[in-house]
């Protein structure tokens, strides 16, 4: 029986280390891994997360690269994009790098470079789920949290997405975070944008007047078959 | 308006640095601080927290001290108790000192020993809440997970405890675990014991035979109005 496992912030990550070659799945719905199902639905070529600022500055102006940054859930200037998915659905970016650096969702990824990494959202959250199930390989669903500390979207979302991969039958789980996480999707799924309506960055973007961000990467208006995969610096955008 | 915080792992611990002058309520429920809380109910004059094994055999043969020790939920050859709250209740334990380690709980414990910690139980949950309202001091939650990964039965007693504090009125919260912990309350409030069933631990702790131990700290038998509180290395008992 292959596992399944969710590391509901990336502060937990190593304790999954035993865990026998398995596929990480990065999930930070509000917003970073949305915005990278979202930017790869309308096109672009491959994405460079980044950790820091500074290594994001590195590739400005740099010819067809769109690089894009946010910090406590704002845009920064002297970026060319911030983190909401509204701003990927145009033309120009066509066949264009993104480098995105974001508050936790780049650094989850980074923090697990060593190992076979691909990221989900509400938007591919069909094809992630077949991918998995196909790829008889153990996961460990990685949230990124908000600074170090859980939060409610990504728990949400995993749940989700563990219901699904347990109902192949394939995947056996010991871990109490899918009994919290599927738990807590079960109580939300009717409206997942009303049940988090006190939650910390609902409140956050709220406050930013990001509402519309919230509700469309909760539940978005497009569906996308695309699976972005870390192969070596860059994700890339698998069928 | 005071905060009240819950760290799900001690590896979300250093995320609630920013918290002004908080009081910390370590949580461990299967069993570090059911123990302690029985322990001191029964007599036992302190508890000394140790976090290694060698540690702990330091203090073997030393009048008026009992060494108790548990890895991986089971006690260990050596040692004189280990840990079970049904082994402290018995006359030999009034008025000596207790030196415990356990796998999670007395980790969390050395943990956050630069800050004011008490622990916390179903043992002694009531005069918790009362003490904490009364402190007038910020609050976080730490609860002891396993090994590095969350649990479903501290984050249900984090989510009682709030509660039952957020009831006050003198404390907000803007976090997410303290949203999540208070809907698995509301989960399972009924049937703590039944709910758990599929839970890590309580599987972990019924292939070991230990269902006694899981009911009484889920529901226990007796109550008690001792507030542990670590003073310098040591757990006393504060009414």
């Amino acid at each position: 029986m292959l596992s399944i496992n969710i590391s509901l912030t990336p502060e937990n990550f190593k304790s999954f280390s035993h865990i026998d070659n398995p596929i990480v799945v990065v999930v930070d719905i509000l917003r970073a891994t949305s915005v990278i199902s979202t930017a790869f639905h309308y096109g672009i070529k491959e994405i460079i997360p980044v950790s820091t600022l500074e290594n994001a500055k590195t590739f400005l102006n740099k010819e067809n690269h769109i690089v894009a940054a946010e910090r406590n859930a704002q845009p920064l200037k002297d970026f060319d994009y911030g983190n909401s998915p509204f701003q990927y659905m145009n033309n120009n970016i066509k066949g264009k790098t993104l480098v995105l650096t974001t508050t936790n969702g780049t650094k989850a990824i980074n923090l697990a470079s060593n190992y076979d990494i691909i990221t989900a959202s509400f938007i591919n959250v069909k094809s992630i789920t077949e991918y998995l199930i196909t790829s008889n390989r153990n996961i460990i669903i990685l949230c990124s949290g908000w600074k170090g500390v859980f939060n409610l979207e990504d728990s949400i979302f995993s749940g989700l997405l563990c219901e699904n991969i347990l109902s192949s039958g394939k995947y056996a789980s010991n871990c109490d975070s899918i009994l919290a996480s599927t738990y807590l999707y079960q109580l939300s799924k009717d409206d997942i944008f009303t049940f988090l309506s006190n939650s910390a960055h609902r409140i956050r973007l709220k406050h930013l007047n990001m509402e519309k961000d919230t509700e469309f990467c909760l539940n978005p208006s497009i569906e996308s078959d695309i699976i972005p995969q870390l192969v070596g610096n860059k994700l890339i955008s698998v069928y």
